[in-house]
Parts: C-alpha cells; sequence; structure tokens
C-alpha cells in the first residue's frame, strides 16, 4: 500500500473533524478557544488518531463511530504537550516551529487551555454514542483515563521529572517511563478503535497484543533519537534490536485480520522507521 | 430536620468514600498519589457531593448509585483549586490552613497533581455503571464536562482574569462569571444527582430549576463575603435581596418532591446563609 498518500488523505480527514469538533474562536470566550485550536490545529502528524481509524478498520468497523474518539485523542496530546511546555514542567518556548501555547497567550492561559483541552476530550468521548452501545463508550472513556493517568501518561511523567531531577534510574524505573509516559496512550489508541469498531473478544486480544508492542516501539525510537532513556542504558543497537523484535511480534499478531489489516502493519513499520 | 447533624453525618460518608476511591500512596509512583490525597482529604464542607446525595434521594434513588459520582465532584473541585493556587494563576500559598499543593510539593507536581485529578474524577465517572444504565452514565460525564469546561468554570475563569487585569468589567460580563465561575458546577451537582437517582423528565425540570437558583445563590454568597464581584456592581442591599429571592424560588421548586426534598430545602438556606 501507498502508506505516504494514505498518511496524508487521513491526516486531511482528522484535521477537518478536529476543526469542525473544536469550539469556534467565535464563541465566548474567545481567548480560551483561540489558544486551543492554536494548540491543536496546525502542524502534527495525527498518529494516535490515525492508529485509532486504522484498529477499528482492521476489525471491520466504520470510521464514522470512531472518528470523534480519535479526535479525542489527538486533543489530548496537545494538552499534554502544552502543559509540558510549562516555565514548570520543560519550559520550552517553541513547539512544533511556533511559539508554544504559554508564550504566546501567557502562563495562565497556558494552565487554563491544557485543563480545557483534556475537559473537552471527554466531552467528546462521551458524545455521538447514537453511534454504538453507551456501554462500549463508557469502556472507552475508562481504557482512556487509566492510559493517561497515574499509571499511564501522567505516572511516566511524574518518574521522569523525579529521575531528571536525580540524574539517574535503575532498569526497572527506565521501563517503567518507557511503557507509560507515550507507550500507554499509543497502545489506547490502538485498544480504542477495536473497540468502537465492535471488535470480538477473541481478536481484542490480538489486536491488544499489536497495540502494546507499538507503544513500546514508539517509545524506544524517540529515546533512539534522542539519544536519551533507554539507549543511554542499554546502548544503540541493543535498543534498535528490541524494536525490532517488538514490531515483528506486533505484525505478527495481526494475522487473523488479513487484508483488512495492511494500514496497521504499514504503520507499525512507518513507527519503527520514522525520522521525528 | 437537624441540618448540623445531617452535614457532619454526610461527610464523614464522603470523606471515607474518597479515602477509598483515590489511589493509595503505596501504590507507584507513590509522589502523586501523595499529594492528589493532601489536595483532597482533610478539610472541606463537601457541598457539591453532599447536594448530589441530597438530590438523588428527593427523586427516591439510593446513596450507594450516586456516591462515585459524588466524588467526582468533589475531586473536580480539589483540581481546579489546586491550579487556581498555582504562581501562574492567583499564586496562593495556602489553602484551608495548610501549604497550597504546589508549595507542598513543587510547581511541577502542582501541575500534574490538578491534571491527574481531573483524569481520575472522569475514570470514577465512568466505572460502576452496574449500578445504573449506560446511558445515564455517558449523560451524566457530558453535564459535568460541559460544566467545568469553556462555557463553564474555565469559561468563567478566562472571563474572571480578563477582567482583573482590566481592573472591571460590564455588568452582562459580570453575569457571565457569576454564573460561571463556581454556578456552574454547582448546579451541576444537583442534576446529576437527580440522574443517577434515575428521575423523570418532568421532575428533571424542577430539580434543574431548583439547581439553577442556588449555583447563582452560592456565587452571590462568594460575592458577599469577598465584597467583591456582583457587589461592587450592585452594592450589598441589592445582591442580599437577589440571593434571598433566588432562594425562594429554589425551594418553591421543590414542592412535588414533599418531605424527601427536605435536606435540600435546608440546604439551600445554609448556601443562604453560610458565613465561609
Amino acid at each position: 500500500m501507498d502508506l505516504k498518500s494514505y498518511l496524508k488523505q487521513r491526516q486531511l480527514l482528522i484535521n477537518k473533524a478536529l476543526g469542525r469538533y473544536l469550539p469556534s474562536t467565535a464563541r465566548f470566550p474567545g481567548a480560551i478557544h483561540k489558544a486551543m485550536r492554536y494548540s491543536v490545529l496546525g502542524e502534527g502528524k495525527r498518529i494516535r488518531p490515525i492508529l485509532a481509524l486504522a484498529a477499528c478498520e482492521a476489525v471491520g468497523g466504520k470510521v464514522s463511530s470512531v472518528l470523534p474518539a480519535a479526535c479525542a485523542l489527538e486533543i489530548i496530546h496537545a494538552y499534554s504537550l502544552v502543559h509540558d511546555d510549562l516555565p514548570a514542567m520543560d519550559d520550552d518556548d517553541f513547539r512544533r516551529g511556533k511559539p508554544s501555547c504559554h508564550k504566546k497567550f501567557g502562563e495562565a492561559i497556558g494552565v487554563l487551555t491544557g485543563d480545557a483541552l483534556l475537559t473537552f476530550s471527554f466531552e467528546l468521548l462521551a458524545s455521538g454514542s447514537h453511534n454504538g452501545a453507551s456501554s462500549v463508550h463508557l469502556q472507552v472513556i475508562r481504557e482512556i483515563a487509566k492510559a493517561i493517568g497515574t499509571d499511564g501518561m501522567i505516572g511516566g511523567q511524574v518518574v521522569d521529572v523525579d529521575a531528571a531531577r536525580r540524574g539517574g534510574v535503575p532498569p526497572a524505573t527506565m521501563e517503567y517511563i518507557n511503557t507509560r509516559k507515550t507507550g500507554a496512550l499509543i497502545s489506547a489508541s490502538v485498544r480504542i478503535g477495536a473497540l468502537l469498531g465492535g471488535v470480538s473478544p477473541k481478536a481484542y486480544q490480538s489486536i491488544r497484543h499489536y497495540g502494546d508492542r507499538i507503544g513500546l516501539v514508539f517509545q524506544f525510537v524517540d529515546d533512539l533519537l534522542d539519544k536519551d532513556g533507554a539507549v543511554r542504558l542499554y546502548g544503540v543497537e541493543a535498543v534498535r534490536r528490541k524494536a525490532n523484535r517488538l514490531t515483528e511480534s506486533a505484525i505478527a499478531a495481526l494475522a487473523p485480520f488479513g487484508k483488512k489489516a495492511e494500514p496497521l502493519r504499514a504503520l507499525a513499520q512507518f513507527i519503527l522507521t520514522r525520522d521525528f
């Protein structure tokens, strides 16, 4: 398959949907809606929503039934970046080539924009239930809340903040950061796409296996690109070998889905070989 | 009814439930769970969860079916206080007689604790659906997300931050801040209790009327105590008259519920006459 044009087409679809779902700047109070749109729209690979859409289609579901949740994943990702960039956190003045949210709108709006994006993502996740069973939507909300909570993304950040202060961590702690900080939301994106696509319990196990593996690969590649984390601990070669093995295992788990999982296979390779 | 002992008994019930629901400090990473418990447990009137429980009982529902959501309301309230206290926002060193979260644990943990509390509240709202219809739980999540989003609590804060910077606002803007900043979550607490108590569509209109009115009264009394907001604009006497009239109208809306609404009536009087 032509991954490049597939990605481009999906990014367009997701960007259009994000623009439609996010509150308009014409709505009062405009300042916060402007900051929300600034932080979500524009540049962005949209990996999380693309994974959710692909997982939904792999299990035979329709794109329309997962699009709001897929956009919620991207909005959650944006919230985490806005708060990460704050002076009290990583203190980054730039994000994707533009001034970071708090640099552009001030620190108070930076805090409130992250809060507003996180809140809005749950509003989005709880709407559109006409497309599926309410109990599945509740399960999706639980899965996401766990993936970004203190045993997921926030947990990874807390331990990472602490590790940076100490200047080094034991391998077990590194493993914890690896699976939680970025991997948890990536894996959850895959699971959520499958759940909203109406996956069977048996197929869900396979999809889950794929999601867990590529979540880890995503974080390992981050570390390879930053020469940080696992790379400092195990060295470039060992991390590359681990990432290769995990990608093979992820792709092997997709066998039951046949041709419908072609995008998920290509995405696994893409995540392994990306250079951004 | 003896409101004082009613409040005390309900506070005990809610504090016990909060202690049970919130992640234990023994769970890794302990630092964030410690900061979460520090920010929620201890002092606190628990007005929002008490209103939710009372509204549930007024419509004939059971306390057990609303307890997790009631605790989520208190956790959301705590998140808003933790982020409000940050240096970029109100810059408060103390909260309820103790060092504020960021003073105690550092600013990075302050940001992350607010995020973690907000995230956890949605996890709590999405669980326990065995006690009721999933579609009602989804409706509750939507109601809460709206009440604390950019057309609710966050919207009120954004406009308030802007008003403080300008040093004055027109009456319409004051009205906006009044209904959103504190009132929206108070009103939502009442609606949510009724929804989870299995309220009929007709009774819901009455309960909603009550909730909207006491949400406004709550904010007016805040302004009377702080000599701020509406008081600066209309004067003490006019605000007191408005608050009295709204309380009467709120209580009048409870007529269809008879004796079961006794706590809601007493709570309306309590909110009007409180001195904290």
